[in-house]
């Protein structure tokens, strides 16, 4: 159940709180990505709760080809496998078979492709999608889609759309009967629909439409951060954003800088999830509130201070600037470590303060200082 | 100082107590290894107080080059660099220079070698290495030695081991001399000696009769599980150890599995140090109180027991071998350092429960009971 608290005067942003048979996660919200049941860098099931993670991120698709979605279901599922007590969401499979997989073929049924570990033929549609993240038990699961890259053709995307639709059908067809199954992990699995229309004003606003008559349990917004500029990114969002039904939670899949959340929550997001926190703290890129700054620049040798002195990490509590940088200049996994949970803990931490912002009523100052701030280089 | 509390009526085993600066030191003691001032596999400082570690090893050689011991110096030590507070050893360097570096050229006052990292030109003789450990400020410092290969020529063999001896005496004077500099991290920095002399038993007796006439603070046994058989080894221990002053604490370098280790203690070794547990953990080579076990086997794909039943480790204590043994298989940081966890957790509970046992003096049936279990395969 979803219940929005409080809507910003000034903006389309909104308060909230889903209700999930593992906990209640507040809105907005940042899902920390565990791509194969493990973040990247180390994290454990006990640093997410460390970094105030609300909600874990795990792929249908990694979780399918290895260890194998049957072998978590006998282990009674993603909950028990990884010790993470808190809500999962899956993505679907259908963004990784785009993006990964190779020698795919798109039919009605669903996408014949070959596996990016060993190349193995595997066919995946709506239903075997909905068989994987029933298995994995995740508290939400993903619907199956076509995930297209931007720039896309026209005629192209509304064939696919309207394909999307019909395997969302399928998708929410086959989910009710696993519930029913005796089995079965998490019967209470919730389904998020995904609109797309790659950057085509008419075509996200029919395929929104289509879909917000199925009465989801949540509504994501797919197909951007995909090879557009940010400008379309954040007008498609505009544009789309008054279709999507008011009481369900709203879904910015793979998005993005810490710059871009504050944006997209100010256009009615609620849900962030991108691998970016892990995949920039491996090169030392790391985010700070007083901007972004590369732990690599000479400049922070000797520099004894903690990455970021408001920062209350376990990287920012424990170790200076001078010995993380050392440890990812070593290639370390301690340094990667470090700064993957100072990351993470910025992202989590910046979803805290969005919601204060908006409890409190000062979302729209936070909004104009932040917008901007984040975006920097830190100074310091 | 060192105090031996006291000794078993049955072997040569000793309970001891180092105390240090940083904090006393309970032996037999197995060194947690941290090359380059982090433990490989992701464990933090705090991860070492969690896995019950006493005493950290860190490697002058590797932290000369990087990021350079001048650097760790004027950050105030590295305690300060690393946030571990407790006994820190730094190995001389002498270990390194002769197995990790290359274009070698040893000569009376030291060794002319190339940098394993950029090949650059470096020089390191006694001094040299008393230099950089002072500026690490470690607890221990040990000597700088020249360390052979095993099998070696006795005639190369004997001027090493009186070379070394000449070393020793110009480590002794130059730490002397470091010590009451303005600047000095660690004016109480001790001084271990290390008896070499392959596996001649003239040799080596002759040698630590040289060395022990010096009064150091701890004598350390080198040269040792670099190539010769495991009999070889204890028998080298057995011949030189009668020669070891009683009242110092005794260090066997570089050595070794659980079973070494408790062979060792029998025969009157009190500290320890080796790469074994987090090497073999990045194989899945892990270490249990019913023997060795490599998780990658198939047989532990679907076991949500934990590594040990019997551990208390963060693995142990939060996850399964199924969940374990997938994330090394996909090879996630996270498999890495949980299966280093474990495995450090295990040496230092060893040695905690040999000092438990030399405590009760029960030492005798320990022994027994696990010279043999150490050593065998897991039958779980």
């Amino acid at each position: 159940m979803y219940i929005v608290i409080s809507k910003d005067d000034k903006s389309r942003a909104r308060r909230g709180r889903l209700i999930t048979p593992h906990g209640t996660i507040e809105t907005p919200v940042f899902m920390n990505v565990a791509t194969c049941a493990a973040i990247k860098g180390g994290a454990s099931a006990e640093d997410l709760r460390e970094v105030k993670c609300q909600t874990m991120l795990s792929n249908t698709y990694h979780l399918h080809l290895r260890p194998g979605d049957d072998l978590i279901h006998r282990l009674g599922g993603l909950h028990k496998f990884t010790g993470w007590s808190g809500p999962i969401l899956t993505d679907s499979g259908g963004f990784q078979v785009f993006s990964l997989a190779s020698l795919r073929k798109i039919k009605e049924e669903g996408v014949y492709f070959s596996s990016h570990i060993d190349g193995k033929r595997i066919f995946m549609g709506p239903e075997e999608s909905m068989r994987i993240q029933s298995h994995l038990g995740s508290t939400i699961a993903m619907a199956f889609d076509e995930c297209i890259e931007n720039p896309a053709e026209y005629h192209y995307t509304k064939r696919s759309c309207d394909r999307t639709t019909r395997w969302l059908l399928r998708c929410k067809e086959e989910l009710k009967r696993l519930s029913g199954l005796d089995d079965t992990v998490n019967p209470q699995q919730m389904l998020f629909g995904i609109n797309q229309g790659s950057t085509y004003e008419d075509l996200r606003i029919n395929h929104m439409k289509q879909i917000r008559e199925l009465d989801l349990d949540g509504y994501a917004i797919g197909g951007l951060a995909v090879g557009e500029e940010t400008e379309e990114m954040y007008n498609t969002i505009d544009v789309v954003e008054p279709f999507m039904p008011e009481d369900k939670p709203r879904y910015l899949m793979g998005v993005g800088t810490p710059q871009n959340i504050v944006e997209c929550v100010h256009r009615g997001i609620d849900f962030f999830d991108c691998v970016m926190p892990s995949r920039n703290a491996r090169h030392g890129n790391l985010f700070t509130w007083n901007g972004k700054m590369n732990l690599l620049n000479e400049k922070y040798k000797e520099d004894l201070r903690p990455i970021d002195e408001n920062c209350g990490c376990p990287a920012c509590r424990n170790h200076s600037r001078a010995y993380i940088r050392h440890l990812i200049k070593a290639k370390e996994a301690l340094g990667m470590r470090l700064a993957v949970l100072h990351n993470l803990y910025f992202y989590n931490e910046l979803m805290q303060k969005i919601r204060d912002a908006l409890d409190a009523g000062y979302y729209e100052s936070f909004y104009q200082k932040y917008r901007v701030v984040l975006g920097e280089r830190n100074p310091d």
